[in-house]
């Protein structure tokens, strides 16, 4: 991801609880949506015993607008009542980067 | 973790190569070392199809120690010519966050 500095990120880091029923469609159907919203710039997530996914942005507007849509809504109350036993929410300015790549 | 805000991230994602002998011996030998360092506030890393490591530290500086101390080297030079195909390093200030714990 090449965007121009600084730019906004949302780190979402997470422990499912035993009730996951339900839990995989809504995290695709809210990626899906994510990358809809003006302002998304990408998304890394990744799960195993603790999941982190990490969504970038081009102003902290677009984080709250994503946070406030009404399908993104649902889900975090369902995450909340079902899904989570503990998460950790960190928005951060990304203000350096550097890629390497095997040639 | 509840640590004074702004504080400074290190967000590592990475796509492992073919060529992984020694990779989890030296990346377990790495999270211990960068746990004594002076400034270190945390870490989080998952791996399954790409990997991802966020690493918490009070200040730049903390971040530069850690990135030029000699065995952390050694271990750059060894995953860029064999351990990794593609990675990227963001370096960013967490700016705000927020916990949810099941009762």
């Amino acid at each position: 991801m090449n965007k121009r500095l600084p730019y906004d990120a949302v780190i979402f880091t997470s422990l499912l609880s035993k009730q996951v029923k339900g839990y995989l469609e809504m995290s695709n159907k809210m990626e899906k949506l994510a990358r809809l919203q003006d302002g998304f710039l990408g998304m890394n997530s990744v799960r195993n015993t603790i999941g982190i996914t990490i969504s970038y942005w081009d102003s902290l507007e677009a984080i709250k607008n994503w946070k406030q849509k009404s399908a993104h809504l649902i889900a975090q109350e369902k995450g909340k009542s079902d899904w989570y036993s503990w998460y950790n929410v960190k928005i951060c300015k990304v203000e350096c980067e550097f890629e390497f790549e095997i040639n």
